[in-house]
């Protein structure tokens, strides 16, 4: 499993086959040939070859693919075959969305408390999981091993949280506010920034139609 | 403004630039170089130079770039400069944080109504915004000029539910469920996976480790 022999363009795609794998083990199908995932995934066969040869080739021609041997590789390769302890800081709709969505779980990520500074909200439950006062995160934090925070709040306390989150310990950045973080070069940040998504919409709408029109 | 010009990764680092222009002019700072606004993005002023002059070439030397006009081109690249009436079907936590997100509404992106199929929730409303029954679903996006669709709903639905939002003249899907849904070519579709981009996040921590371990 040598991270420096695969590329970043195929790091970029194993999600989606560990999707795709998670998918066929719920339905039961223990193998599968380049050419059916090809057909599920809509990619080229050739290239699910290329970029399922990086993990050993376990593909033979006429028997295809061990679904739950690939899907176990892959996880590893993803860091998700251990447990990641995490927190939401911001409880508002969106970071109770993801407090409540159960898949994460499954994947590892234990979702262990959310934090916000509303009086309203502090001492409640959100499933198992407690509404924590900010006072409480540095504590929070060191005794309990988080490494990763998601940031479900707006953009302008954003980076200061984090850089306090991150020198009480944390690791990594989910980051949902709209802003780029301004964090030590070690901290992993993963943005989800929205609006940016949706103006890639906009843009695929506004193009469509005028390709539509012109041709 | 000829799209054929720009090639694909300008475009993907558009909402980015026009985001950073935003906070310029909330800031009331109306030109900039591309040395300043280099170290404020963390990019080359080589690369800010080459992606804007795409638009026009209208940064000058010793004078800077107007931010006002460049924020206006590229919403109106982005599609940005018109109205989108959008829904959003499935009003869960996920469906009520877009909802109550303003700024959507001020990038032309209007949320006509949320739809859900859970009869506490029907007949709700959020903000102004009513809850309606999926049986709404035909006549309001006929009559009212549904653009765009936002899917914040369990996978299993998704791509059937889909299928029906395009029939009935839908012309874009934002999709947050855990799946790639099945729909015709001429349907813009930008995925929102949570669970993939938490996988980059982890994969990210472990190899981190690693490097640090190794050196």
């Amino acid at each position: 499993m040598a991270k420096k022999e695969i590329s970043s363009a195929v790091i970029k795609r194993l999600p989606r086959y560990y999707r795709y794998l998670g998918e066929l083990l719920e339905e039961g199908i223990d193998r599968i040939s380049s050419n059916e995932l090809s057909e599920r995934m809509r990619v080229t066969a050739s290239q699910i070859r290329q970029d399922l040869n990086n993990f050993g080739g376990f593909g033979q021609q006429g028997y295809g693919y061990n679904v739950r041997y690939l899907h176990e590789e892959i996880a590893k390769i993803l860091g998700i075959d251990t447990k990641h302890n995490m927190i939401i800081i911001g409880a508002g709709n969106l970071g109770l969305a993801i407090a409540k969505y159960a898949n994460f779980g499954k994947r590892g990520f234990i979702i262990k408390a959310l934090f916000d500074k509303n009086p309203e909200l502090i001492g409640k439950k959100v499933g198992d999981i407690d509404i924590l006062d900010m006072d409480m995160l540095e504590s929070f934090i060191k005794e309990n091993d988080i490494e990763i925070a998601a940031l479900t709040i707006p953009k302008g306390d954003a980076t200061a949280i984090a850089q306090e989150a991150v020198s009480y310990g944390v690791r990594a950045i989910w980051n949902f506010a709209h802003t780029d973080l301004r964090l030590p070069e070690y901290v992993t940040v993963e943005n989800v920034h929205l609006s940016d998504s949706l103006m890639r919409l906009s843009y695929n709408i506004r193009w469509q139609e005028k390709d539509d029109i012109n041709g």
